[in-house]
């Protein structure tokens, strides 16, 4: 059906008919196209510019509508350009002039941002249950495996020990700023369009209020060019999406690298795992490397849309129908890999042993040791030069620091005591981390009731 | 000064030390660097850990440090590798061990992320300030030219006509917006990562809710791994910017194009245009250009730290490095285009006439004569149909809709009556669209009140 | 039919393998598989491995396969992971172990990357064809209009007269180069990894210089690991789609602004043209704001991979399997852009007339009132400040350069003579630009001629 | 010196002089703009454009600037805006009306063009000589350490036995690649688009093949909008620093992998090294991470010209002064990476030991197994089924595929025979690969020698 026809002459071709339409990509967004319309003419029954027969007649045949495409019955046609053309050019078809009515004080451009804002704001929704879902299983390991010693890495080097239980929760802290990132985009999306028409408002006694109260929006737009031209919300889940996958590329590097022979800290369960067609032995950490890899088509759609807007006059262009796609796409993306995340971390086994080993290797107790003179009087800069020296003897002899004779100790320093042996103990360097935020055991118990508050916060405002 | 003497027996090449320095970079951060030094000696003071001669002869040596480094007279040294430790080694080399002793308890880690935590609170609310009055800018000249017509435009095709002043108040929206992401960044921003030490907090008792009080944050990041790896407040201090650029490229694209011969909408002072050097009659709108191609170095750094970020592991790597000259850029280039598009925007001179005769062009009643139709009881989709024929006809005949009789609008629709002229008169076209977020000029007074109260109230809170 | 059976005792999920799946994706590559695994079987035939009948077995097979994909009857299945399983389970399960030998001396590590090579080959070659089709478009235009003036701009404003066909061939060169771009990923693409297996060779004794030249491949890889995590040619693809993308948003920008009503420079065809829902008398540039706007997606496309690629150790790692989808997309949406392109620009009128009357304004004789002085024996840069004078004379009573008395010209430099009217002429301005590369002219048909030489050099070299 | 006086009323303030200025980027230049004044200047003066004594002042004075900024003694200005006026002002004052007729026939938009592509030559160069120290540190790399095992990973599990010769030849292969890319940005750069002027040509009787000839350029630019507006060979720079700075992520990875207390494969030079201020332990590999995390800027700085260029009309727009910062930024911080790398590769010491330890875990000979069943007629599918079963016997008696009995192998399938243990060799597993490409011994010494013949080829033709 063409909706201009009037002004034009000549028809467009099969092949700019299929370039020029979004009915694949927005026909995802069905429900919301007709929840929007079901509201626009309630508005316009009760303002007086339809009856109270044509609007009736509308929300009947809409509602048929909507069960036939849910049935998968309804007859889409890549003709129809789009999913509100598909709606109302059958609605016309079916109800005759009363549907004709229907886009009374309305245009596709302020249609298509109410049905968009109506999709994305579930889809955020959607996303911020996956990611607490996903914090859920990071929590539940850390506290399974509380007490777990895991060596601490700076520059993927031995740095000091750590309880696994604090690795975990710095996940769960990048995550819940994600689902704050998620919100905001929810936010930006939580304000209705309807009723800026095709850029200047209308003519018409809408109620612009109404439709938005109808459909559950938290406020009206102020600005009818604004409201057909702004993608920011667009943008802001996007953007969402990429910081939380670059999180995810960091957690899941950790599980690559912790899966390896080398270091064989986690063992993932067959079910995120895969083989090999031509490797017999082969167990490959597929899902974890999938997620990490998700995270360049999740910043590419944020770079792609940003690329889109530059340079757009006002109001609505074109270029705008190339919105929806990344979006839609990036939020699928991110769903799943929260998702399979999640799944993942709750089934994968913790090699406590494997870590214990490594913490007994690269010296972890050095910066203990440097404190230990420090707290005798010697300036921390000094006490982290004698250190440095009885490192490099045990390197020279192939030993740990724990191997030394109090004499030898005491050759690079004299401040050295017997009690050293104290400053070597890997339980005891952790425990006496007790500051706020610190992996002593304490501080991290005060932390995992934090996060898991922060978690619980979170899933109640859902 | 070698910081970590002790275990290593090889020295790095110039190149490498040229290479791995950030002093070039992270030196405009000296006075944070400071600040912190001072807030961690005199909590290390409270808590017993140095005495108070030491944190007395520490905060002497750093405030001359910070004078000399004002006056250009401190002598860096690239050497030093970075701000930390220019200023710590100078401050040893002058107190001795008090300055040894300024370390306890912390790791470059910690404080690199302090400080870039307090000069990036400082460059949002720069920006903040930046942003608002691009805003006062934008409603000034909404305000001076409330009354005057503009096409209005979708696809840059004359659309229907709207005020000036509702224009202009769209970029106004948008800014808004913008001011929202910059404060989200802020408070991204706004929390205490000093105690985490290297990567696992620290034995000594020190007390991190004194040090972040003493320094301006509203709150102490609770998990160690996390506060030294974190780099989120940058990612969205680059997103804001990116998508606060992305408006500026459609305002400037506006103003360009609207500085054209062919439109001739605005005439832009001489202070920001420049010539050429062989064309003697240019007057190019160089700054509006610069603005909208700046766009690309904003996106660039934060598509550069999206990529440095991926797949790192816990907790600090040098890939972190890179994590502020980009983020630096970005906030002085943003700010930059803030003041250089307010100083445009107010001192454009704006020519009501010839936006007025544009406004004649392209039929832009002919959405009013089609409600003229459909407020007679025809359907729309039909409304439209007979306007778009008028159009046809018009377009054939080379005249515009008010030039044709009363017999040629009925010929093709018999609805149509003498009335039909009021219809066609612009001004009261755009008077007409009355509704919340329309433009007609009751509707944009209100909102003009709206977008100014957000203004203030914005700059209240700064 | 799970290809990794013998070490695995839990299965997958529903879910994680809808979301491991790459078949959705990598379906569009069955005739390269089918293609793959007929010269691959006929060399281990040749080579002994197997036996002459296992060979035609699985030619038969495979060719069946074939014909049952392209006749849409071919039993896809999700649990097939890849297209590659699909097709080798389907043939197993048909000829029994003649199928299972297929995969002898072979991985799905280098079975994808020959897929995805011949693929890519066969797309560069479609997107080289659709590149002559859009520069032929441009040539053509050009010569239909070839004396047509133009005001040449710099920053948007008038700076010289142009020859229409000149301002039309600055595209042509543009395209020419991205038909290099496109033919240096297609020769990237054309280098055979089969032989590689999964990262190290085979012990099988294979002769990879024969299923090499059974394919068409330029070239064997002589890496084996390089060969199966080499994505260069993607990459190479991704790129050279992107800044031909970017110079359609340069092209599509022009048309956009030559279509409005402020410029009235060119008329677009219908059926390159939208109407709008709601405004009656809207003819919109709709398909050249949609390849303005899929800069974004192809721009993102290669940003994605990019990102994607980032830190992957050596060889293969399951993040690869990211690589298709965006390279796939990009090369659909950029040979559609350059099909609708060529089209849109093939049936574009140009309005000599409107061009011809902007052409009078802006001055754009000044430079060459300059050189008159300048050929005088006037300093360069002094004549420009005359003729800057004069300029701004003519601002202020609102006529152009032409309208001027010789008295006029000859108060602000002595060296004006009668003959300063033929250095107003236009044409002649136009015609004077004789250099190579200039607009004069001659000058322009001697590069038509080059133009078309490159077109046609590129066209029989496909 | 305001080079447009003449048509201007209002001066431009501090900030926007300062805003608008490109001499702090473009000033790297100099070299270039000089050799391309005196190039202009002797071709204007054999067209008798000017005399030979204008030339030869100009020449002269030119030389005298150029010694002055060699010695750093020139007065640069930021209010000179470029370096093309800082050096043309400073010329007219010193040798008058010669200087002022330098720029006849010329623009700064053909002479910013000119200087740019010159400029990019010389670091197309510079980049070309480094990548290929970088290659040769590899290839030194793998020649010392030819026949070392090394356990080949997929997914970062262990996949196969390989050399680590053949392991560091694949990334001789990618940089051999990132040279060639090199050199096509060096090509796109190397045509001349001196005298198209502003961007029509000009009227002056100029010999563009005698300045290309003089400036060393291979070709003239045919059009001159072109010229003026391409910036194809920026973007072709920049994405070849992309795409190899990508490759070094992966190079860096795996060096960073290596160093791990893990792994231990590698032991990193102290030179390519540095502690921690806090842990007195640490040895980073910080240099390896800074070269990982610098892929950030170069990608961002494609992004970035990517950004600014979309939906730029012809010809030359201001937005285009945004193009130098970021490519100059890539190709300096592409040299140093390659710089960097190639001297940490050539002092970094293999651990072979440790590299053998891993080769035994992980089942390793495992797909050798399968493939023995293979060649004695078990179809390969059958044959992985059994291994796959020997495996998982295996990991649950922790032990190694070789440490099973003959009656082990036979209960899973009949065929074994007691030539078994030699498929369970790792020596002879590897050299058993002996087809083109694959990593046996004698395949690698023979890529060996093709790779050092890329090598010469590249570094004779520089």
């Amino acid at each position: 059906m063409a909706l201009w026809g009037g002004r034009f002459e000549e028809g467009v071709s099969e092949f700019t008919q299929r370039f020029g339409a979004s009915l694949p990509v927005d026909k995802e967004m069905y429900a919301e196209d007709i929840a929007g319309s079901k509201a626009h003419s309630a508005m316009l029954a009760a303002r007086g510019v339809i009856s109270a027969e044509d609007r009736d007649a509308i929300h009947a045949g809409l509602d048929e509508i909507l069960s036939e495409i849910e049935a998968g019955e309804f007859p889409f046609d890549i003709n129809d350009e789009d999913i509100h053309m598909s709606i109302e050019s059958k609605l016309i078809a079916r109800i005759g002039d009363a549907g004709a009515r229907l886009h009374t004080g309305r245009s596709r451009n302020d249609q298509v941002a109410t049905d968009t804002r109506l999709f994305i704001k579930r889809r955020c929704r959607d996303l911020m249950a996956a990611n607490i879902e996903l914090r859920r299983a990071l929590v539940d390991q850390a506290e399974a495996n509380f007490d777990v010693l895991l060596p601490g890495y700076t520059h993927l080097q031995h740095a000091q020990p750590v309880l696994f239980s604090h690795h975990m929760l710095a996940y769960v802290w990048m995550l819940t700023r994600d689902f704050e990132r998620l919100a905001a985009a929810y936010r930006a999306a939580d304000a209705c369009p309807l009723g800026a028409a095709a850029l200047a408002g209308t003519t018409y006694p809408l109620d612009r209020h109404m439709t938005a109260e109808t459909l559950g929006f938290a406020r009206v737009i102020p600005n009818s060019l604004d409201a057909v031209s702004d993608r920011d919300y667009l943008l802001d889940l996007l953007y969402a999406c990429s910081v939380s996958s670059i999180h995810l590329t960091r957690l899941c590097e950790e599980i690559i690298l912790w899966s390896t022979s080398e270091f064989g800290f986690v063992t993932l369960s067959d079910s995120y795992s895969t083989g090999s067609s031509i490797m017999p032995q082969k167990k490959n950490p597929d899902f974890a490397e999938l997620i990490r890899g998700k995270s360049g088509r999740v910043v590419g759609d944020l770079v792609g849309l940003l690329m889109t807007l530059k340079s757009l006059p006002l109001a609505y262009n074109k270029d705008l129908q190339e919105d929806k796609e990344g979006a839609f796409d990036a939020a699928r993306t991110m769903e799943d890999c929260y998702v399979c995340a999640a799944g993942m971390i709750a089934t994968m086994r913790v090699n406590a042993d494997a870590m214990r080993a490594q913490v007994k290797k690269g010296y972890l107790a050095a910066t203990d040791v440097a404190d230990y003179l420090a707290k005798k009087g010697l300036p921390f800069r000094k006490a982290h030069e004698v250190v440095g020296h009885l490192v490099l003897e045990c390197d020279k002899r192939g030993c740990d620091l724990e191997d030394l004779e109090l004499a030898d100790f005491q050759r690079e320093c004299d401040l050295f005591e017997a009690d050293i042996v104290e400053a070597l103990n890997m339980e005891a360097i952790v425990a006496a981390r007790t500051t706020y935020g610190g992996t002593g055991h304490e501080a991290v118990r005060i932390q995992m009731q934090e996060a898991k508050a922060a978690l619980e916060a979170d899933a109640a405002a859902l």
